[in-house]
């Protein structure tokens, strides 16, 4: 083996090492270092816990910047009544929408209640269950909140 | 130094730099992307809240099988009384522990409502303190909901 | 090259590799292997809720040893109210702080409510924002326990 094929074989091997442990820290700065997520969680049927939910993403995206943290609203249970067009709140769903908050409905609860996309405050998309959206978004490093 | 003792020193080297990273990244892979775990907390004497935390317990089985998600539902406080044998929720607590769920109670809390095991639902294993269980959970990388 | 200038820039590398992943392990360690904590939200004007979190973190703080726990309450919305001076659990907040926990009250809500530290409870202190505190604690590895 001469020293030019030894460097090259050991340069290789580090690339390697850098790349896997660089991908780890690129995995974990995006959750802890990266930009911050919350995912807030609505599961009763309670306007004053609904429009406390919609002064929580507010106030985020008010401190931080609208573009320096992400927020969702995922709703299920009882708590899917917030989403609904005719809802209380309907306004200001519209409006945290047009502001960039993701606002998620569960798709077991639709199908529970019978309900559908046309019933839902547009702007609202559903995914297919509450619960596991916001153990993921956990498991992607965001924040929880149950106001 | 020969080249060959050089690469002999230098893949003892490369060897020690990929364990001691491998080891940091099975830690967090442990956490962020191994089985994913939920611990769900019922601190509320409401029965309809335990029945939505029996819903989102057999929604994670059911959307990503029994097998691969951790579920464990712990309660603590007035919530410990979903957990006695005759409870409102009796029997599904009795099927989410046939079905795997680790069911728990708050030792803190038995001793305070002067509760013993057998007050309670067979299948279901007392914890020193409910909210330490969260918590360790919480650090082992689990997702957390309050229904 | 000879062998001696590329044992040292090879050393170099690995230098560089191992300081950057320890960099990475320390910033994990940190946050899952270090001193627990544990952030407690109130955001409901309840006073039964309000004894539940403070017993939560009476129960911590004697399970693991004041010093080997962080522990903080962060009220927002109608859970300000347990921060009040005249608060029906003044005594316990006073004790809590006493014992070291730390009591945020959130300064937007403060505003809405017209409130300044003067009306809270001795020992509390006033964050910018609840929810932005709440995110910050789960960031840095914190658990999160909504009572």
């Amino acid at each position: 083996m001469s020293i030019k094929s030894l460097f090259t074989r050991l340069m290789v091997a580090a690339a390697l090492v850098v790349g896997v442990t660089g991908l780890a820290a690129t995995a974990q700065a995006a959750s802890k270092h990266g930009k911050p997520g919350v995912v807030i969680q609505i599961s009763e049927n309670n306007p004053a816990t609904w429009n406390l939910a919609l002064n929580n993403a507010r106030n985020l995206q008010q401190a931080l910047g609208a573009k320096n943290v992400n927020v969702e609203i995922v709703a299920y249970g009882p708590g899917i009544n917030m989403l609904k067009f005719d809802s209380e709140v309907a306004p200001r769903i519209k409006q945290a929408s047009a502001d960039g908050v993701a606002v998620r409905a569960c798709g077991n609860t639709m199908k529970a209640k019978k309900l559908t996309e046309k019933d839902l405050e547009p702007g609202v998309k559903v995914v297919p269950a509450g619960v596991i959206e916001i153990m993921n978004k956990q498991r992607e490093g965001w924040a929880y909140i149950k106001p």
